[in-house]
């Protein structure tokens, strides 16, 4: 960590810092610039708060030198992770495939869904039962009965389950359900919710926020690897610009930066990160070829009559030439299908 | 609601979308220009789902008419509501100050904090027990330890405690020590605790999500008005955008602006809306001038040693200039303190 | 366009607003819903300006129905536009790459670079001879002696020039050197400068403005085919966003939206797009995947003495990578290179 | 300038980097902490550049310790720049409003207008004779007649003009008319325009780019007072965000932060700011509150035919409200009107 004094900064403020920073067992190395003094501060820096330091006096800024996640970096894990469910690896050569409503409705409409996925060639279903909406006078999900309808879908179609959990409470039953337990968006700094899913053992399908930075979204895998949980997947999904034309705008550069910065496997939604099913297609084919690990897709057999993301949702055909094109990229990325 | 269809839209399309919302129960009122056809819904649109049309063959675009919020509107409730905390009125001509440390780091911190804002003229007490924090490796709050603390303080300097609750399952054991519940700014959409706090007959202050529309953030008051609990205040605390300079950007047009959206109260957080000490007291004088019911301050005897944002917090004598400041303010703009 | 008037709009400021969008020679259809009056303007609404209707009393809203481009528009020109530079076609089936320095340094620097990125399979030559710098101290660019420069290196190389173009004042000259006209992001809504290269008949590459809606980067196009120059190619280099990782963050969503609003050719720019040399790989074979026509890449052969963009520069050997990966990409893709 | 090795640097790298800043006529003063080796270098940072450096390989990360603005900071120009127009003062003691409407539009329009924003207590007279608009279709100005209009209303009401130049070539044109040169949010970065204006002996009333930091405002700022023009007066006018509720966002976090980083007086804008007249008030309160020198509000008799910013006009009763309630303002302030 580096404190930049302020140029009216005094000696003995200066050495207050200093006196303060060794206090705390780090060793100080001080510069005097012809217009600043700098104070490296040598050791460990993530135990340190630098809002804590800029609040000294003369003190102009404080800067971090090492990224503040310890066990989601690359660093400190050089290989990737490969995180296994029911035989699948996500993380490895193989891209995978996760697809299905976004809600689960009735039993004919994700069975209907889930064997179009299936036929198509995906390796996990989606489907939620516990929606977060915006609205409170949305349809809000059928909650558990959703769950056991994932169940039966589970079992009858044998694919794995990936499905979202949205209060600390709930966690311990939806793990029962699901194979993959899914942090949304909206609560990927709901920190109470990542240490619960940290102290189970089941896949974390960690969304970024849409407002996240990427540092902050390794910090919230962080939250749960620190629990003990290892088997995080990363899943970006769109941030918020200013940019009205779609939904979210798919941060297709994070992608690559998040494989530099960190071992876990990294999947792409580009339902969400578009808001357009028309844009899903290309943008799916994009983010496989900057380095994604698979894909999540919402996909309904009849999105004018879904109860929510009808917009985003591809017709069952439109999946399977999305999997057929995936698959003939995969091949020439080195990767397969 | 408004669906535009596309410019190759054919005739049976614009049918099947006009049969669809007609079988809802609502009419359709058809109107085609020169270069697309356009469907008015005429009903109350609040339930219908824009997504939902939006995936429709043919359809363009679909456009609200109304606001999505309705309880927390001003066109329902012309009147300012008044949430009465104590013999204290948030809302009405009185402005409110609430001041205190980020978080209570022990009983000494705690009460010189309360002793000199409570001195100062501060009317409540804040102070955070449950702390959400990015790093998993930073401090998290007393938890229980604090609130017991915060209950002393209130006892000792008869000053109510506005306190943050994190987590469903902490909002009873929360509500027994706070007068009013705080919910932070990422858990705006945390869906499951806004109803917990909805269930429960404490005030609650509603900070805005980092990246929430002003759209949003009054969907998210409607979740706790709809479970029955009327007391919301709001809490403008700066947004997220590509400026850097400051740790986030007020957005000072929100505060007229949910004036005429909406007839809650709404409080100013100038200490996390810029992020740094020096830029709180002008901001808190803008807050006041556009017309914020009051000021919620982050106040600490030794910014230095806070172990959590000791950069925004200001110390107590600063503090009692801002107060004077607020008092000259409030008697040019027809209000008291 | 549609004109919502708020639920306090009397009977006679709703005529008072028919009175006048029927006096600009448009028909009004009116439609009284149960909490909203709404007007449908019928006719070309894109002379309108919406900003005008809102000033009317009792308006709440104005939205538009079309886009307020029409000779950018796919809707009005189906087909995609091929843009011809000397035998090459930009927006057919070809992928085009164009690379090359950040700035014009010497003829050294600009030699090496043509010479690797030809052999290497470059069809385009960049390099900016007048440089926009953010700072009045960073090097400027060597100007005519640039442009004299590119000239020889399009001679010796026979490849084609795109360079930019700072000012009104400067179009003919450059032109004279540029086969080419590059408008920069700074200069999206620079409208006297889009006029002046609309005047001359040369090919014009328009890079998106780093805040710039899709709406407005198409009516920056706009201004230049309103003037007659139909030769238009636009350029996706990455918008502002939150994120402080990566330099901007590259819109993947726009590119197959671009080809949906439009007819016009739409290059890549990852280099900008991403800042870091590190991301250009990953991101350029994402937008080829996306459906972009090509690629325009930063190359230096010594990036850590470049006067400019070092950081996001490829050096020779990485950008000859970059078109044997494109090249795949392209088969697959049903494109060439 | 910090330059931070990343973990895997070898020595040949570091000593590398060492080399290349040495030979440049810097000392470099190396720390070699636990995890990374730091590098400060002593020496005015200002002309080096940041990528330049980023480009070695073995650096991770490249961080200035100073501002990149050096006339235009109030470091090195510590007490309040005064910039002085007709016997008006600017950045004193005194607020300074400037007022009227967005276009010139014809004598009538412009004269009403004039001794309307006269008589309720403006000082000096905006309207617009070139104007930047985002559609070649909408009304571009009078130019030359608005000019004159603007002339002639100058000497009848004796309010000094401000009006905006497009283009470097009518630099010379525009400053025979008008007292102070304004230039647009789209053109703070028309690096061209800025020299031009710089050149010119006339006080520039600059405006912050919408997607401009506050440090590259005020390298905007340094290209006008490096050519010799010191009267530049800064204008925030809002940013650009997410939020679409209202046009811009009005950064008030930026009014008492430029009051620290820049000796340079700054002017408010809260009709481009909002976008909404019914906000400009509470906004401009807000704005002189938190310490701007001024505002510059758009007005109009008859916002609803005006033939540009009409949403955003205020009529001149409510304009004379606002200077009522900006004198009373003012003196709790300690300033005057």
């Amino acid at each position: 960590m580096i404190v930049i004094m302020n140029h009216r900064a005094t000696p003995e403020q200066i050495q207050t810092v200093i006196n303060h920073v060794e206090s705390l067992g780090y060793r100080v190395h001080r510069s005097d610039g012809t217009e600043r003094t700098i104070l490296g501060i040598i050791g460990d820096e993530r135990p340190l708060d630098t809002e804590n330091l800029e609040a000294f006096e003369g003190v102009e800024r404080v800067v971090r030198v090492l990224h503040p996640f310890k066990l989601a970096s690359r660093e400190f894990h050089p290989e990737n992770s490969v995180v296994r469910v029911n035989g699948i690896e996500i993380g490895g050569d193989q891209l995978v495939l996760m697809a299905g409503p976004c809600s689960v409705e009735s039993r004919e409409q994700l069975f209907e869904t889930a064997a179009a996925v299936k036929e198509a060639g995906a390796h996990i279903l989606r489907g939620g039962a516990f929606k977060p909406r915006t609205s409170p006078y949305a349809f809000q999900g059928l909650g558990l009965k959703g769950l056991e309808l994932l169940r039966e879908a589970r079992e009858k179609f044998h694919l794995p389950i990936v499905t979202e959990v949205l209060a600390p409470q709930d966690v311990s039953l939806v793990a029962q359900y699901a194979d993959i337990l899914q942090i949304g968006a909206r609560n990927m700094q709901n920190f109470a919710l990542l240490r619960a899913v940290g102290e189970v053992q089941k896949p974390v399908l960690l969304k970024r926020g849409m407002m996240a930075t990427i540092e902050e979204w390794l910090m919230a895998a962080e939250y749960i690897l620190a629990q003990g949980n290892s088997r995080v997947i990363l899943c970006e999904r769109g941030i918020r610009t200013f940019e009205t034309a779609t939904r979210n705008t798919f941060d297709i550069n994070a992608i690559p930066l998040i494989k530099q910065l960190s071992h876990l496997p990294v999947i792409a939604d580009p339902s969400h990160g578009t808001g357009r099913w028309d844009l899903v297609i290309p943008v799916s084919r994009a983010a496989i070829a900057a380095g994604a690990d698979g894909l999540i897709i919402e996909v309904h057999p009849h999105p004018e009559q879904a109860l929510s993301d009808g917009a985003q949702s591809l017709r069952p055909d439109r999946f399977a030439s999305l999997v057929e094109e995936t698959r003939r990229l995969a091949e020439v990325l080195g990767r397969r299908l």
